[in-house]
């Protein structure tokens, strides 16, 4: 028997206007969609893909075993997550085994810090794989916030707001234009980094970009409290006079 | 007598189906569309959009007033592009005085590098915009090469290939993943930076990636020539176990 192909597909940074084209066609096609969640939530990826899912898909539910951030550097944190990750793709082989194709949805671009990529690394070899871009959170948040980042030979950084403080103003002072992913309880981190760099002027916030409720602000403006939907832009130095 | 409303558009990196639902819709409706083109060919983002452009849709050719590439350091290139950058502005916004909506498409997406930043610069805060992010090349190659970039706290760079050699191999040397865009006549320099940084056994080396004719191989088995529309790929160092 032939065995499945493992789609994953990037869904983008929240506007279902956002899915490609061939996104499209896959979800419209899907006979199993499996997406991460929370165990009490669905997920954001499954949200987003809602209007291309046709009735009598079968959802896939791949529930994280924690409700709250964990610090990824906990060493129990990392035996979780390795599990839940390993059980995951089990559970997807199995299907894929049974001749089923798989979606699986990613929010933003699957390549680029998705949570795709631990099932995909599992997976790869094993089954036949394909791997549909998405446009990236950043994307949806600069053509959104209307802040053109890199001309000429800029150099872009996209950076973890996770990463410790005088990494990111180390980057942050040497770069063009940077993007600062993931702020949520780094927001404080992330201005003390910004001020050490110098960059803090350049810098524009964007809050849950592309999604319901999103706003863009000079960062300069902002609180010291943030979602997890939020990152910073840094434009590069060379725009045109 | 209202104005009309700017639409920069991204295309993404060559196949079609890689454009937005989003961007489709304003295809579909758009009256007048305008691309970047040589002077004696169609341009690359109009042949992506195609299939999406209805019969009786206004075509405006932006031709460059250059047929080679051009050193970008050359003081005369820099006078000349501003000059046809500055003419380009004025054509569209002789149609957007007038009350017409124009379609502005960009290769790939257009705040990343894209020549639509240059009219956006130009004409933002005269007229209304609407900026749609596309896939960026980056993102389709890596895809269709299954590479992925960025686990956990990984910092990615995304470097110019026209970066001076010493300068690509700093950033090739400190970053965990690496995007070298452009590559072209610069693939002996690149060879040399990824040589100097450790990082040639890591690199892969995508061409014309999404379009027809794309391939992708080890970088360490390339020759010495690539045309335009390639990139090295240099995966982060924190791939999961």
């Amino acid at each position: 028997m032939a065995q499945g192909t493992l789609h994953i597909v990037g869904v983008g940074p929240g506007d279902p206007e956002l899915l490609t084209v061939r996104a499209v066609k896959i979800l419209q096609a899907a006979k199993v969609v499996a997406h991460f969640c929370r165990h009490d939530k669905k997920g954001h990826a499954r949200t987003i893909a809602d209007p291309y899912i046709t009735p009598g898909t079968q959802d896939v539910r791949l529930a994280y075993p924690f409700t709250i951030e964990v610090s990824v550097e906990d060493p129990a944190y990392q035996r979780d997550i390795q599990g839940f990750y390993d059980a995951c793709a089990e559970q997807l082989a199995e299907s894929l085994a049974q001749g089923q194709d798989v979606v699986l949805l990613c929010e933003g671009e699957p390549f680029l810090y998705g949570s795709a990529m631990y099932l995909f690394d599992r997976l790869k070899g094993r089954f036949d794989t394909d791997v549909v871009p998405g446009i990236a959170a950043m994307n949806g948040c600069w053509s959104q916030a209307q802040v053109p980042m890199t001309h000429g030979d800029d150099v872009l950084c996209v950076l973890p707001a996770t990463l410790p403080e005088a990494e990111l103003a180390h980057w942050l002072g040497q770069t063009d234009a940077a993007v600062v992913m993931k702020i949520g309880r780094n927001m404080p981190k992330v201005r003390r980094a910004l001020e050490q760099s110098g960059r803090l002027p350049d810098a524009h916030y964007v809050e849950r970009g592309t999604q319901a409720g999103s706003f863009t602000q000079p960062f300069e403006k902002c609180g010291d409290t943030a979602p997890y939907f939020s990152l910073v832009l840094v434009p590069g130095r060379k725009g045109v006079r």
